[in-house]
């Protein structure tokens, strides 16, 4: 049995990378997917394939469009979705890829640090396990296979 | 025909109010529901249902709980979904309605003053409609029983 | 038992009156709902809801998110959907409407000229009747109440 | 990962052809249905197989029974639609086609001229993406599996 | 508490006004609905909305699609599916209909002679409940309500 | 706005008469349903109906028959499902009902004293709120009002 | 692509060898599935698996669970369903597999003789293309790949 | 044609083993997943991963969530699901995964010994099939197969 895992959340450090390191040295038969990583090929893939748009607004349409069409063909292919929320950004499109997880029905491991308890706990009841670093959700992971 | 909407977001202030006032002066055949407003009372409900828990994350917890069962019951009773986000908070639970509306199949019109339309990108593109105020809300909700 | 029944297709002649005075004369339990039938309307209300937008693309946009909000609503509510399509126009959203109320799982009573056999026969046979006329979309209705 | 795009619209000229050929040259992992391309083989399937019908309107539906098995079959299949809208024919079925895809919950890249903007602007609106040609389409896809 | 119960089955004698005058008899809040029970009615209703056919086979087509833009409406609105064999007939649409309601998830109660065990052994254990004789059927359905 | 309660859990005491007077003296808009309650008619339901069967093995298995018939019924026409658990009994059929309105997406509350809370743990894990006991989880139910 | 195909129906000759042969003489990429043909041993394998039963009704309701296991297994990781029905006897629950495939959205091809057309008109009618011998059904299979 | 089973049920015995082996004797193409079976780990996983909680019911809930996570993930990977009952537990939790199947509409498959009729007769009734020992499970999933 092999799972593939969606790794939601912020893409303003490499902790995707860790995870995958993580799960490699624990030889679990899991492959990683996720949004793009690219802060700016993020931004501006509205422009880059639609051309240039009127004004801010429309090229941020424009982009979602792209990223959410991403999104979804990925999210539909996951077996589970971990979510991670860190302390700087406001991360709502992370809190929504959560949800719309939650709601398709698949299992949600949330990974944020203790102190973002409170503006996330309806999430983290909707959540399967809340946890606070990565390493306790590659330890939730792997428990399925054992 | 009767519509049910759903008000997700903010409970900050009295924004809730103003909409069912409008709705009620353009006798629209609506009735309103949403999260409950008393911010304390939110807060608190947990315990004071549950009793006293360890700590402020377990308070929370039980809090969320009693919080989720209400938005479930509700939303899965409403036919289109209203979610306004202001400048002040976090607001990552209103992302979560609101994406958990958009999963459920939900129309959803979502509300924010055009300076947050970065961070809400990928969310209004998943909306039905995008809005700036509460004005626009109602009118396209009116439009439907035209 | 009432039915509710969503009047799809072409907003360019009075048909759906039509239909509403045949059912009343035969007095069917039925109400009816269907797409905004003032053309201008439909095709401003975009701009008049969200204001200006950047040019003739744009407002189409604009408009089209409002109208898909109404008829997604209303199509939810429908028991059965009939949809007319005349001689004159592409009515692509038409058709568009007709297959999304057939993916709904909603019976679809499709009307068509016999002269449009041919380039409708896939979405004719994905309805559950096609029809030459509304006379006889109003018999088969007739038929369910019998 | 691997991705089955269902390629629906217009089988008047080649543009299926160019479209795979650009995936390949762009090494994308994914493989490709439609309907069929053969005009006269797909309004001839109904009484090749099933003989001789009353009538021309009788052969059609003999013709779109088949043709819908083969459609139904393969959208079931497939994980994108991209379906393309030229300017010289009716071409309601496509419309359909798009439509079911965007009801199954495929996500739908919808091309267009830009010309045709007005009469699909329901359609484009429930499109996850609208482009005017073939090399944008590709785009987007080929930035799901960056 | 009110349900609506569709009778499926034999349209050849007048078991349904039986079940009624029961139902009725013992004051269950309950509503039925079912097929058309004129038996030529049923079977000339396509010439009879669409004209004449081709010949016979053409005919039954016909009929069929009214019949079953019937059912569907009917049985979706139903919460209970009672169907009826008798040992005359082939009944083929009846164990389809049963089937039907099945798969939508209602729950079916069988009624059949003893005699008819053999042939109706796996729909009678895909029905909640199968009994031999509709004052049974009634008690079955009475229990719900004590 | 009016809920629709099913009490699921053990039918040996009285409890579910205690959650109806509490509800009724908080005036809340909310009407219960649940299994029958009489256990020996509860037992003897199936050869009530059905006859004498050749052993107790058939006798349970008719009677199932019958109590499931209702409980499906009335489960899918409930808002919310309460389960209650007490120390005397196996109630695996309750533990069947809470699971069974968990799968259907119906939120349930779980009832049950703090001393079986090890082997209720999974189960307890689904429910949407755990409480020790009826007047906690009329204090959840009365909070969807508020 | 692969497709699976259930093959519904009568188990009384050999025509389920025909349509395997048919298929690999046209090198289709189709494997086949289908009910126990060894019709006693369909009749016999519930006393085989759960021990002699009280008489010949529970001997058949005990067969049964153990064929819609199957059935229902199948059924499910089907792809495409051929159902056939010959003269000579009852196939009520042949009916019932075809309509559990039509409900279950998988694709029917009805296989009967001309002669049968009226029993069969209303199942006719929902399957998606219905022929009169094997051959045609192979046609309408081979159609899907080309 | 390969068939995943999850193997619900008790923990406290090695039953999983022996159907395992029974499986391999009769060269079934069926690969087998199921719940943590040491009974320890299963207890302290929660603690394992999230650290020390609070008390022991807090410690159960953090179990809960993890166990759930993989009973989720394993569950919706299977096509069939067997569940075997003792006589010396209270296996609430084995009733729940057993319903969670049934409404997953996953087959289920019940094993208890014949003195458990009683208590686990509605949850029988909802089984696809109830046997007594896990060799009359064998010989129903291997009929699956023939």
């Amino acid at each position: 049995m092999e799972l593939t895992v969606y790794l939601a959340g912020q893409i303003h450090d490499n902790w995707r990378e860790e995870v995958k390191e993580k799960a490699k040295s624990k030889n679990l038969p899991v492959s990683f997917t996720g949004p793009m990583e690219n802060h700016d090929r993020s931004d501006n893939i509205g422009e880059e394939i639609l051309g240039e748009q009127p004004d801010n607004i429309y090229k941020d349409e424009a982009a979602s469009k792209i990223n959410n069409l991403r999104t979804r063909v990925l999210l539909e292919k996951s077996d589970v979705v971990i979510a991670l929320f860190g302390e700087k950004y406001k991360q709502w499109n992370s809190a929504a890829d959560a949800a719309a997880a939650v709601a398709l029905n698949k299992p949600l491991i949330l990974v944020r640090p203790k102190e973002l308890h409170h503006p996330l706990k309806e999430l983290s009841e909707r959540a399967q396990v809340t946890v606070e670093n990565t390493d306790q959700a590659l330890q939730a992971l792997s428990y399925i296979f054992e």
